[in-house]
């Protein structure tokens, strides 16, 4: 078996990084107990290890593909998502009156990591139906809603999102899609997108896009976008299937990886108009959009602790398997499994210290969406969209940028065989690459934590944050359990830098926001290895609890002290970056940026 | 054009950290002059740029592939090469008495900088010929010289390295290939070996092997290893070519990169065994194949230096095309080109601080290597070989991480084009994959570091080493010019960082050797980084000499700055990871190295 969902490090994260036991006891998820949780999990797995852990090679190697105008997906790639959606797979957080399970996002989040962790371009499929189950769900009218969210709640029919064009990447507001108004109250839609995931594919009856444009008489800038609904066949007032509307894909993009997640050229309105729906309010497109744009980012951090997860689980059977060297423990005559060298175990504990850590910055994200969502009092719905407003761009940019670390590591520990094409080690390294890129740049969720998140409500959403690591680092310097001083001592002084970086940064927003731009990657990874680490602590202290169900508690232990001692010292380097390195950045020679 | 050779850059380093005016001004390199070097530089640009760089693409795109027997090279490949050979650029650094220029290290590693940079794939071929023509004017008989050495150091010929086995890679002491000894003094192998680069191809009309193998009776481990040269096909007294010998590509890897580049899986004595000839004496093999490993190792961190330096120009282009978003100080309507933004200009200044940090360690590695050869005096030439010897396996690591870490941030820049195979970003990214394994893992040049290197001559050889860094970071404290004394303070903190870690694993070497392996990693890079700074802070004083012929000046010393504000602070994280983490990494829960 090359992918075993990681069922144990999952629940010890929900536990000690989401409360989850919490939530279910005090009623925040309601209708849902530790049964139903554990039974979801259980049913996941299964299906991840045996139906989509096996077509993740396959979908390598025949990549998804344009014949005509159609898509065809790799051999085994319908049958799959067929399973997935009879199943009852697609529906697991879809809203209940259209047929969804409405899990919270806790549970959603690690589902996706175990579709995602057995085969990661399989996985895309879904998350994409589901961000525009939550666009129509939060924007549509109740007509657009009733016609289609069912189908698409079940999976029967899937989801796009057509935001990017050929001239405007993470820049929206230069677009040019364009919606022209039908006497019917309807749109014809023309104009070209790019990068559509899953933007054709015959594993559904039919594809629904969400797609950004503009009415011809819209303002310039993203105040002039609206958006819209264009399924791949029309949908009669019954249900049934109607014509083939205008839109097609023109193009399959050659990926360094995810080879069989289709990446589409869109092509709108080439004959008469491709007929589509206005979602929401005219020209607030994007605001709709962001809707699922915010819980796609999460999502693609989970795929980030996915990729890692199995990169982790492929390095860690090479490593058992391959022989090299010898060690002072090694018989004569015989190699060693290279496992047993230190500079081994170093890189697999990384791996895996990263992973966990990226895994609890995600689901702490979830948790709070869902207390967002789902807590009883509105202050609280209130701080917890704040934190996870906060957090959503250090979960999406850490466990991405994890992936690749891990990923490239995975490589290191195959030797010459990682680099072979067809160990595994290789796709992975290739498929984490898209991971930083897509949903917004690192780069971009960089700068949307300095200088957006950073100031919400005048500072204090990160104050209360900041409050907690340092609650936790105090709790592990008082705790006797052998070494967890030492880890809480590692911990306070990564936060301590994080604090530091914090203020710094508040000084510079308004009159030097370049000092705080120059500094914004270095602040969200000492941001996320303050988190990170005080996460792990925290599932240390979780599991060395007496009486504690945690089934591998050293293990979790053991992760805490490597992470603290390995990571957390990185962290006054970063804040020294931050604060005293932006004028070598900021006043650099003009002739190192010029071809 | 795709790539320009750096020549600026490469000139100035050559100055700052391998001294080159000095060897030229004092006669170590005797009957080499500015001129030549000059034009040597100025040819080998020209033809890299022109004539290989535009196949470096169509290299990847049209792997090389066996049909039959034979391995067919990309097209245009065979043309370079009679191109390459005929312009003289094989023989750069041959031996004079066989037909080469016998051209000092410094100048020929920066010479297979350029062949690299251009075309990673191609320029392994003369790499590897290069390599088996250190080996055998090392070892080899006078008749073998004479011989064979002619037609490999005009490049007619190419070499090959042969170690590796399905069941043995690093750990050559397990090898099983067999040589059978003639009556008439040769030797007849039988065997397999893999990962064999360029072990067959049609650019050159004969292609010679030096193998690994053991006589019948050879006692068990490495000392039981000769080496053997096996030519593809037999050379006659008079040197010409006789019948096809019994050595065959029977496979040709599908590898993650470097797709031109033929791996092939060599069989030996399929028939009635490969006519093969003792190189050296018997049992002494391994010794024979270290002189050309040593120096390949070298070669690759300057592989590596070329890929970064290939990706950071794609990058640099990349940036000042791609617009996104706005600055405060782009027009209304208008978008920045992404150069303008402070995070990309941080990414950008990293991969080229990075880079000329790495080109500044292999050439100061490779300024060893001559002395070590040429110096007048038995005892610096000595104390060269000491040094040669420290850096090497930090030039090797250093560079070839580089090249991974640069082409990540390459493709990140890149922005979703990067993950599109064609734009170039994503080629590099999976060509630098192979540097950090290849000659020697990381993992195991670190171990070479820290458990052969720092006890060399009782500590000494790295103490003066140490002692030169401190010296170039108090010269910079007391320089005027400005920012300089704020770089000397970053450099001096790093070193001290250096000087505590080598302390600590001189402790550990006797009673916990396992303790000072798991810092072995972390170690060489606080080595590299401290030494790489120290380079950049020589290079920033050398620009700002008055009168200096620096080109760019101001360009070196942004990078000395970024370098010291932006990577320099990592230092202190990585000593506490040495001195302080390896309980951590040791005592860890034995189930996490368990599948």
């Amino acid at each position: 078996m090359t992918y075993r969902a990681p069922l144990d490090d999952i629940r010890h994260t929900l536990d000690s990084a989401a409360g989850l036991s919490g939530l279910l006891a005090d009623g925040t998820f309601a209708g849902l107990d530790a049964e139903t949780v554990a039974s979801v999990f259980k049913g996941a797995a299964q299906f991840a290890e045996l139906e989509l852990a096996p077509l993740d090679q396959t979908g390598d190697k025949n990549p998804s593909r344009l014949e005509g105008s159609t898509v065809i997906t790799p051999p085994g790639w319908a049958e799959a998502y067929k399973s997935f959606v009879a199943g009852g797979w697609s529906s697991l957080s879809g809203p209940e009156v259209f047929g969804g399970h409405a899990l919270p996002h806790v549970i959603a989040s690690s589902a996706i990591e175990i579709w995602c962790g057995a085969n990661l371009a399989f996985g895309l499929c879904p998350l994409l139906t589901q961000g525009a189950v939550d666009a129509l769900s939060a924007a549509g009218s109740a007509e657009l809603k009733k016609r289609y969210l069912p189908k698409m709640v079940s999976g029967e029919w899937t989801g796009t999102m057509n935001l990017t064009e050929p001239h405007a990447g993470t820049d929206l507001g230069a677009l040019k899609t364009k919606a022209v108004p039908q006497s019917d109250g309807s749109y014809r839609i023309f104009g070209t997108k790019i990068y559509i995931t899953y933007g054709d594919h015959e594993m559904a009856s039919n594809i629904i896009h969400l797609v950004l444009a503009r009415l011809p008489d819209a303002p310039a800038g993203t105040r002039g976008i609206s958006l819209f609904l264009v399924p791949k066949f029309l949908v009669d007032g019954d249900g049934t299937l109607g014509a083939r509307n205008d839109v097609t894909a023109t193009g399959v993009e050659h990926k360094l990886g995810i080879h069989a997640s289709p990446t589409c050229v869109m092509s709108f309105g080439e004959k008469d108009g491709a007929v589509g729906f206005l979602v929401g309010e005219t020209g607030r497109g994007l605001n709709h959009m962001f809707v699922m744009m915010n819980r796609a980012r999460l999502d693609v951090g989970m795929q980030g602790v996915a990729l890692a997860e199995r990169a982790s689980q492929r390095a860690l059977a090479c490593a058992n398997d391959r022989k090299q060297g010898r060690t002072a423990r090694t018989p004569a005559g015989d190699m060693a499994t290279i496992v047993e060298h230190p500079d081994v175990r170093r890189n697999l504990l990384m791996m895996r210290s990263l992973t966990m850590a990226a895994r609890a910055i995600c689901l702490a994200t979830a948790r709070e969406l869902d207390l967002s969502e789902r807590a009883g009092d509105a202050a609280l719905r209130s701080a917890a969209a704040n934190r996870a407003a906060l957090l959503t761009p250090v979960a999406k940019a850490f466990a991405t940028d994890t992936a690749v670390e891990v990923a490239s590591i995975g490589v290191q520990i195959h030797g010459g065989s990682g680099f072979i094409e067809g160990t595994g080690a290789a796709q992975h390294y290739r498929d984490a690459r898209i991971l930083p890129i897509y949903e917004g740049t690192n780069g971009i969720q960089a700068i949307d934590l300095v200088m957006r998140k950073l100031p919400l409500d005048n500072g204090k959403v990160a104050a209360g944050y900041l409050a907690e690591l340092d609650a936790t680092a105090a709790e592990l310097m008082a705790s006797n359990a052998p070494g967890f001083a030492r880890v809480g001592t590692q911990l306070a002084q990564a936060n301590t830098a994080l604090r530091a970086a914090t203020v710094w940064l508040g000084l510079q927003f308004k009159d030097n926001p370049d000092a705080a731009l120059a500094g914004a990657t270095a602040y969200l990874r000492l941001f996320a290895i303050a988190s990170g680490g005080v996460y792990l602590g925290r599932g240390a202290l979780l599991a060395a609890r007496p009486g504690s169900a945690n089934a591998t508690p050293s293990r979790q232990i053991s992760l805490a002290k490597f992470f603290a001692e390995m990571v957390s010292p990185t962290a006054d380097g970063l804040m020294r970056n931050i604060t005293e390195g932006s004028d070598a950045l900021l006043l650099a020679d003009a002739g190192l940026f010029a071809v």
